[in-house]
């Protein structure tokens, strides 16, 4: 490994260099990395705007043997791609093991999808040229890609949110050119999973613009890919601070244009009278197990608990906290998410309305995250917006309220989320199902009797969530709806076949599905 | 005719009133109309949230035969409705006729589209509790409604973009409330309509909340309504500087919101060069009828036509002139329309690079606007960003270029368009391929051989576009498809049948249309 970075095809190397952490020695990995520069960003859109039209032309089939081309070369990048990941992140191997096996399995269901040809979406109108007062053209829609894409890796998926992660495969199957800024805490994760995208463009036979990786460490460098002209949209999985910021950026823009930030949730569990009765040990250790895995370091991670107050929600506190002090302390994905985790965890050990259940085992070695659990009253939360702020980490606080209604008052109140889960048995379902309106508004998925980390890639998911849970709830990042966040709707109107694009001529050359005057063509 | 606006099902008078005015003899028009204040804003807004579970929950039927009876509301209103809006708009009878089967055809197609739901989009991920290394759990996806809706009535369309135009009427099937924003221009036909959709609200059983009317000449009321906590999205159509400041509001609330304002587009008409040698003459008719229909105040007004020099194109010029100079003065909608024409036409008259070829006859009475037609050339356009600025009303720039490479450099300079027009015959067809990207890239419709002009409401149609034709080019505002602005996702997991909603339960009760593991159901 050089340390270069990618712009198109060619390998950059530059004086300037940074290097990666291994945060579970806090010892500097080599090599060092080359820093790209704001110019090297300008020369990797300009790649992507010129290659974008040749790529966004290519059959669904093309397109999709592109994608299980670049999922072969990362599984052929072995297990030295593993190695490198854990090194950058401290995740374990078994973890990222698993985490490949969901990116390739990401690219490859984007690849079904394409094949498919729904992301299209054809509607073909026909004309109607005896219709009265006025004959009707011939019109036909399809969805086209926007145009280049920015992805910004995420820290805690080197793998399936980065490089060659759930925006890069969506927006490559969507005919969008990508340019990716590697997240600095694992360069060289991101370069070798960035050299198995570039094999797989030159092996397709497609232009060189199709893929960028810049890297460096600093802001700057995001902000100019984000204010670039030629970007269309942009990907993002990160903190709140860092996805607003880069929404303002794209909405100052001479054109603004969206940004799909996952920023921000505290995923509520709900825990229903006749469950915790029923089963509040196993519920308790799954808690903790959900809470813990990771390092709490997931989107989805159940940073709330909800339940009536009592002698059940007690006994599930203390299994909680029993199982929770056993945990042992796990190496977070960098200093600075380790620090902010701590910053979390004190804040609320040092608020008054709040008491501390738990804390995971103490341990030695650096960024090591302690597990935490805190509990608090219903009035007390609705108090104090702070108690609704995401600790990012394995840090979650138990609500108890005094009835129904005021488990619903604290949804209520909730900011967005991507999701809310609900455990629940025989005869907690007329508990449940008025909150049900109230969930749909407030989260993205509702699941019932499991947890939320763990996030299928199919058709059905939904990874998003109102406001401040995403910048653009309309939107999913997981699963294949998410190739519709770089899609939008062109029509052509009586356009002789000869210059309609082939995914809407007369003759359905690639055989897509369609709608033809309102019904589903047979 | 009271000149109450509507908080739900309430007629509210104030004493602040305001008035419509007659463009045609700029007189003011009787009654008075009361003026909403921000409070009467946020009770119409309280009253939307608290009919949006109800309302969103209605089957599809329920929702499409609301649809259908508002439609049949509208017309019960008779040619009183379209007299009143002929008064305040200063259009013919014979247009707002025409406007008003628009309008109630755009109605009953939302009602059909709702019908056949494909709008919910429903997917399903079946459980596979045997999979490794982990089971699959049971997944389903549809679309809800994001919650109540903004609707700012348009000047240009007093009914088919207004109180229950194609925005509110897309709202409504998507299961959102609206509030909406009367345009001041025409009080009196919005509180004729909006008393149509109270009707029906009432006739068929709905919450209150689900429409209300506000009215009022400032801006502020504008700006109360979108950011209130309560509206989830915001439909516009009107001026660039309109729409931008409503994004501005709409961004930098606590919670942002979207934002689908169509502001500004100079629709360029491309004629090649055999259609301009074969049939220069009828061309050139066409164009002065398309340029000055309805005074020139459509969104898809041709702003520019854009043809390589020489004598073909002289003649076209000529035989539109001559047209032109026949075209009568128009009454426009408004005095500040009127006044913002006569300032864009005077400063390309006044343009050193620009020629004026014609002028529309001259006339008497109040806010005519005559129709101008000026000449340029294509560096001349090129150099100076102020020619490609919409004039809203019936002026046009025909662009001499020197080669097709020089409409392509035209094309590529030009922002976002909601249309591009290609006119061409046997022979052009080489010439207009290589343009075709471009065009997708910049125009949201292509259309050949017929004008702009004339937006068909159907499945297939695209009126949206790139910024800033649109804030948002991920969407239309004409046709079916505008029924996805205001859907958002959602997914259910493991949830017991008891608890989904019906629309994504397993006997599928409402009968949807579904995507069961990657197949379209039978």
């Amino acid at each position: 490994m050089d340390g270069a970075f990618l712009i198109g095809r060619e390998s950059v190397v530059t004086t300037e260099t940074f290097q990666a952490f291994d945060p579970s020695t806090d010892q500097l990995v080599e090599p060092a990395f080359s820093v790209s520069t704001p110019e090297h960003v300008a020369r990797a859109c300009q790649l992507a705007d010129e290659a974008f039209d040749t790529f966004r032309d290519t059959d669904p089939e093309a397109r999709a043997a592109f994608l299980e081309a670049v999922a072969a070369n990362i599984e052929a990048l072995g297990d030295a791609l593993v190695q490198r990941a854990v090194q950058e992140s401290g995740l374990p191997v078994a973890r990222l093991t698993g985490e490949r096996g969901r990116t390739v399995g990401q690219l490859r269901l984007f690849a079904k999808h394409v094949r498919a040809g729904r992301y299209a979406q054809v509607v073909v109108d026909q004309a109607q040229p005896e219709r009265q007062p006025m004959p009707r053209s011939d019109l036909r829609q399809r969805r086209v890609g926007v145009g280049p894409v920015a992805v910004f890796g995420a820290s805690n998926f080197p793998l399936a949110f980065s490089v060659a992660g759930g925006d890069t495969a969506a927006a490559l199957a969507a005919g969008c050119p990508v340019v990716c800024k590697g997240h600095p805490a694992h360069p060289g994760t991101s370069v070798m999973v960035a050299g198995a995208i570039r094999d797989a463009i030159a092996s397709c036979g497609l232009p060189d613009g199709v893929f960028s990786l810049v890297q460096g460490p600093a802001n700057e460098l995001g902000a100019a890919l984000v204010t670039d002209p030629r970007i269309k949209a942009v990907g993002f999985t990160g903190s709140r601070a860092g996805g607003l910021a880069l929404v303002k950026l794209a909405q100052e823009r001479a054109e603004p244009i969206p940004v799909y930030a996952e920023m921000s949730s505290i995923n509520p569990v709900i825990l229903f009278p006749a469950a915790l009765a029923n089963r509040g040990e196993a519920l308790a250790k799954g808690y903790v197990g959900s809470l813990t895995m990771g390092a709490g370091q997931f989107c989805t991670n159940p940073g709330i608990v909800l339940a009536i107050a009592g002698p059940e929600l007690d006994r599930f506190s203390d299994v909680a906290a029993e199982a929770l002090g056993q945990a042992q302390p796990q190496v977070m994905l960098t200093r600075g998410i380790h620090s902010a985790y701590s910053k979390g965890v004190e804040a609320l050990a040092g608020n008054n309305a709040v008491t501390e259940i738990a804390r995971g085992a103490e341990g030695t070695g650096c960024n090591r995250g302690r597990a935490a659990l805190f509990t608090t009253d219903a009035q007390a939360f609705l108090a104090d917006p702070e108690l609704a702020h995401e600790v990012f980490g394995a840090s979650s606080l138990v609500i108890r309220a005094n009835d129904i209604d005021e488990v619903a008052t604290v949804l209520r109140g909730m900011e967005g989320q991507l999701t809310a889960t609900l455990h629940l048995d025989e005869g907690d379902e007329e508990l449940a199902r008025p909150l049900m309106p109230l969930l749909e508004r407030k989260a993205g998925r509702i699941l019932a009797n499991g947890w939320p980390t763990g996030v299928e890639v199919s058709d059905a998911m939904v990874h998003g969530g109102p406001f401040p849970a995403t910048s653009d709830p309309r939107s999913t990042s997981v699963g294949t709806a998410a190739i519709e966040r770089f899609l939008r709707p062109v029509c052509y109107q009586d356009l002789p076949d000869a210059l309609l694009p082939r995914a809407v001529q007369h003759g359905n050359p690639l055989g897509l599905p369609r709608l033809v005057d309102g019904a589903v063509e047979a």
